[in-house]
């Protein structure tokens, strides 16, 4: 095994922590400012965390534009982010001052939500809308504070394409979502030929 | 679309939250009781949060042994779970009594950890030792109490098999991780064949 202590350095080309956990589902997060303007970003460090109610995470390497605006706001909405999707979602995830709008430079259409005032994107095929739980600055085990913020979102209004929906059930491969790997620019498609089954022991 | 508000209920025959955020990285998680019991359980809402320190986090849906262990001795470790190592993965998370060792039940062989006391899967191709930096419970954004905790660690080793290590690099594809679907028995596996590039726009 190649070991090491991260606070004393990982000893290779390049940080294993974000490969090694990996691949991730991608938070696709819009948000809006208390002066009104849009923003869209993808973030790699995101999960859901409770069932009922729905909870979101995500968390933020930097006080970015989309931390200060569900600060300033209380909303954000998530989409998922589907194969054909990829290079426009890729594009939102440039660096770019807060007033503009990503959703006009990836070519997206901003579409009303129904609960929160933040637009989600009309080309995902599911989106979910949140109201912020907490805005959590995040801290080492010796409680230093660290340079990066996990929000967390109640979600209260729910968007599926229909046709991912088979006899009821949400069909994961059919919407082909992508995932984040570790290095700049890896990333994983998700197909049905990936699925596999293995019911829970009794 | 199909929309509705969980609160009110999602009108299908299976709840979709947890199959639209997903494949999710499994998080596989070693823990030993303050009497010295030995527990080891997979969660599927776990992630890594931040890079430096790094820190994981998952999250139990009730007070659960990992949960109890890990608020009593304040460390965990996690293990990665790949392909070969699925099926002992999938007995770890039969509802076993506290004092049954998993470890045993799924045929895994126990190692000795090297900052922690909490023993890690010798099978497994990656493992992070942790200490607990807090458990949190999830509220609503009501600020209502939800029967959820949310475990905090700080990554103090990391053990990977050497093989998956390229000139420097840790590789994803090459460890065969498998992920988390949404229905009870829905896992994805990641293979080099789903991996793409796709390099941030400058």
């Amino acid at each position: 095994m190649h070991t090491f202590e991260p606070a004393k350095g990982h000893g290779l080309k390049h940080d294993p922590l974000n490969s090694i956990v990996a691949p991730r589902p991608i938070g696709w997060i819009s948000s809006v400012a208390a002066n009104g303007n849009v923003n869209l970003a993808p973030y790699s460090f995101f999960n859901l965390v409770n069932y009922k109610p729905p909870i979101l995470v995500f968390s933020s390497n930097g006080w970015k534009d989309t931390v200060r605006n569900v600060s300033e706001t209380g909303e954000f909405v998530w989409q998922l982010v589907s194969m054909p999707l990829a290079q426009r979602m890729n594009a939102t995830s440039a660096l770019l001052p807060p007033d503009v709008n990503e959703f006009d430079v990836a070519g997206l259409t901003a579409v009303p939500s129904n609960l929160v005032e933040v637009p989600r994107v009309g080309e995902a095929r599911a989106a979910m809308e949140c109201k912020v739980i907490e805005v959590k600055r995040l801290q080492t085990k010796d409680g230093t504070d660290v340079d990066s913020w996990m929000v967390f979102g109640e979600v209260v209004a729910v968007h599926i394409d229909k046709t991912l929906i088979v006899d009821g059930v949400y069909q994961t491969s059919l919407a082909n979502p992508i995932a984040r790997g570790g290095r700049t620019g890896d990333y994983f498609e998700v197909t049905s030929a990936t699925m596999f089954d293995m019911p829970r022991p009794t």
